[in-house]
């Protein structure tokens, strides 16, 4: 017991926070603790008609102490001693602008309450005008700056929310002297970095999101910058050239965060990338393996060694980054921009005569009625999947597109919406359940098939999140479609594990991230195999997909 | 008072049978009354598994009586007397096998639990592959009998019908001597008949469904009839050559049937018709006028002058008869597969959380859920109507097709199938009920387009059936989608008020149909006037749902 060694992950992700304690050396976890935003969860800063989603700073400093006590309370006496690193994993792009120390701008008494001033989550989209002109500029600049990044810059990205920022608001405007992604601001703010110039930027979030490439020496020009808007004058200088990979130590414990978390300064703080990044390490990626983040919508993570890669560009991916993933290889970042919330949106559908009769009905008492409406609801998904896995595929005669939230990769196009054909007076809804989740599979298929196509070899899957665990008929109609077998991970915070892996491997422990994910992984809670005959038969449904989304892409939304 | 004088309209429907007796000269209607088939209500005779509907010709008769005896009891004393005239309007094709005395095989004792000695009824399928038969032979012949049934045959229809039963049962075959259609069968029973070559033959219902035309001599060429099945050889001989319109009486009560409803032998009775073309008669059609029947699908009327017709051959629609309709005109025929249908189905989809999830629950006791489901289901259509009527046109983002049941016109073709596209996590159920409608309405234009596109005008549309009387949502979209205004008929019983016409003029108190018409019309209840803006924003989507349909038809579903 007194040579165990152990490290903090911690997982940052849209609604919450958890940390984990993981024995560094066996990767088994002791203790979990997860806190939602205090802020963020009253809907503060937030508006939902225009898409502006903020996140006050320090919402994130009020679960960090909370979430990392709380775990290291649940571990045997003594093990804080033996912590030896800590690393984080956040969502992003979420940046913010900063002083000149670093601090995000709404921590400043001024800016306490202005949303402006505080992280621009993920899924904020105010920044659309902004993305448009940035992919404008980009196309006709002599070096395409989005390259890297799969060809289109969105409004989700570093460049597009700072601009929207800057044009809004005067005030941040006057004060902003730097702009941090949440996955760098955290490693600073625990390691006591006061200068914004000596923030550790981080590899993932600055190449996939921040068009920094070696290639053209960092970060874009000043000048497509100024051209953009002389509003971004000075910022590229001031911001950074370097950017390192997650493995790599950014500091020590501050005396002061040492002990506000009980711990001690010898604790080494790991570099910081986005959840799905370390999430795919956490999950056990290797090259070849096809990482799956499968939730309310997905994100998909590959590796590739420099020689399989060479000068290849993916074409419509979201991005493609040396060492954001595995320090070594190239990161390949895909996804689908709806999956669970596609099944969600079904079942809103079907709650229509219980939201909106049920609700009124005089014959029961309203606290029946809530419990009732409760009970049928949480039992819609259940009931569908129930009825649906009974269907054979000979009969899957519903044909859908799965592009109700757009569509991500292959070839992100927002623009795009979602079909279901082949109705008959006899399609069910079980069965127009059953080809919604088809559709999400297919939709899986084009970004494998993406990938095949460009030269990049995928022999099995790896899934993770809510519906890798929670649906064996969603995992088996994927694994059938996709013609692979599926690993479900053994845990259910692979991001917070990746974080810990990190740590170990930052605090020294390991000498590379891949002996950390061998000595530490998980393992995996079981495997979904392709049924031969079901793969065959899915291969006419795919193609009826395709020609579908096709049709649609070219001749209704474009 | 004395110089009042009656007719009764008798409207025989897939269900149910009713009667109307009305003043011959003003078209009021003193009373009303409707009976249900009994052995058909208990579902004797039928397979819906392989839509094998048959009917009882005793379940005829049993109405028969009950509904004229009820509905004179409801009149003032004195009105049996003065009755005139009698006619008769049903579903159709719907035939039977005679024996040499014209009587259905099924009255006769040794058939009388034999469903292929009973009348087939319109929406019977079984003949499927005799109607495919009929087309390629139809279609290598030196004469295309099905030229004026829209190039089409149907399972539906007489021929297939007729040659299926034969192969089928041994014993039919050897007592068969000839066939009636249901609505020729009726007036021949009153006025007793007991030759089949007695029996009066429907203009409608030979000219639509029997490929009877003037042209070839009446029916299709016996050498035609016998390289489809040599088991068909001789019925045509013992069929017909002649044919005659609705409004030429076919002979006078007889003494027993006088006796059993309470009339006198002098009561005219009229040749029979089709339900939807003795309705459209009702609803006051006239050249250039659309007359639809409008419920779970459509059947569409219209009458053309001989010199509007010229030699014209209208492409995929349901036929094109001399008199059919009105004597003296060429009648046609149309109509949606799918209508009410598709709210229906959609009503159902909607239903899967009561039907499957709230009808196991323990949170209420049986009877309150059994009437909640009922409360519940019964205002599903009405809640979506309310929500969708909020949503402006230049919102219809979505976009349906109306083929759930396959399309009978223009162009029949069962193997197309419904869409639904523009979909986003944000589409509502009202939302897609709306585009529902919107799609049903669409079809209905696409129907309109080629009337006007092959040269028959239209210049308004006339509405009657259940939907047209309930719906306003569902009226005012297809008068803004066609860009015409539609009138309701105040009647809610257009087709019986349509065979007391044919009743008034058999008699002879009217020298033409139109004269009936012009005296006897129930009137309007509404008129819904197209909104001009949304006419024309309707136009681009009617663009996308034509572009839509033509994809699934030439890509998905051939």
């Amino acid at each position: 017991m007194s040579t165990d060694k152990f490290v903090i992950g911690l997982d940052y992700g849209s609604d919450s926070a958890r940390a984990i304690v993981v024995n560094a050396m066996t990767g088994e976890t002791l203790a979990t603790s997860v806190k939602y935003y205090p802020r963020w969860q009253k809907g503060l800063y937030c508006n939902p008609a225009i898409n502006q989603y903020r996140q006050h700073p320090q919402d994130y400093i009020d679960v960090l102490e909370g979430t990392v006590k709380e775990a290291l309370a649940a571990c045997p006496t003594g093990t804080a001693e033996k912590v030896v690193g800590i690393a984080f994993d956040t969502t992003g792009s979420t940046p913010a602008f900063t002083d000149a120390t670093g601090t995000p701008l709404a921590l400043l008494p001024e800016f306490a309450e202005n949303p402006n001033a505080m992280f621009v989550l993920w899924k904020d989209h105010t920044a659309i005008k902004e993305a448009a002109e940035i992919n404008e500029l980009s196309k006709k600049w002599d070096i395409d700056y989005t390259a890297y990044e799969g060809g289109i810059y969105s409004s989700e990205w570093f460049w597009a929310k700072a601009l929207h920022v800057l044009r809004q608001d005067e005030q941040v405007r006057a004060k902003a002297y730097s702009i941090v992604e949440y996955c760098e601001w955290l490693p600073a703010l625990i390691t006591g970095v006061n200068k914004s110039s000596d923030i550790v930027r981080s590899r993932c979030a600055c190449g996939h999101k921040a068009m920094w490439h070696e290639k053209w020496g960092g970060l874009p020009a000043e000048n497509f910058l100024t051209t953009l808007d002389p509003l971004l004058g000075g910022f590229r200088e001031r911001l950074f050239d370097k950017t390192e990979t997650a493995d790599k130590p950014v500091g020590n414990l501050s005396q002061e965060w040492a002990e506000r978390l009980g711990l001690t300064t010898q604790v080494v703080v790991a570099g910081g990338a986005f959840d799905c990044h370390m999430g795919a390490v956490g999950a056990g990626i290797t090259p070849h393996t096809f990482v799956r983040v499968i939730g309310t919508s997905t994100c998909d993570i590959m590796v590739a060694s420099y020689e399989e890669m060479g000068d290849k560009l993916i074409k419509g991916i979201c991005g493609q980054v040396d060492g954001s993933v595995i320090p070594g290889m190239v990161g390949l970042e895909a996804g689908q921009s709806g999956f669970g919330d596609i099944y969600a949106w079904f079942k809103k559908v079907l709650e229509f005569p219980l939201k909106n009769i049920l609700v009124e009905s005089s014959l029961i008492d309203e606290t029946t009625k809530a419990k009732l409406i409760d009970e049928i609801s949480s039992q819609i998904i259940p009931a569908l999947t129930k009825e649906a896995e009974k269907v054979p595929v000979s009969e899957s005669t519903i044909i859908a597109t799965d592009w109700m939230n757009g569509r991500r990769t292959p070839d992100a196009n927002q623009m795009l919406k979602g079909t279901i054909t082949g109705l008959t007076l006899g399609s069910s809804a079980p069965r127009i359940f059953r080809a919604l989740v088809e559709a999400t599979a297919f939709g899986s298929k084009a970004i494998v098939d993406r990938f095949r196509n460009e030269g990049v070899q995928i022999d099995n899957v790896i899934g993770i999140g809510g519906i890798a665990l929670k649906s064996s008929f969603v995992m088996q109609t994927l694994s059938d479609v996709l013609n692979m077998p599926i690993k479900v991970c053994k845990t259910d915070q692979a991001c917070a594990l990746g974080a810990a892996m990190f740590a170990a491997t930052a605090a020294g422990l390991y000498t590379k991230i891949e002996d950390a994910q061998h000595a530490m992984s998980s393992g995996f809670a079981f495997e979904y195999k392709p049924n031969e005959a079901n793969a065959a038969a899915y291969q006419d449904v795919y193609d009826k997909y395709i020609k579908l989304g096709s049709f649609t892409e070219k001749e209704l939304f474009s």
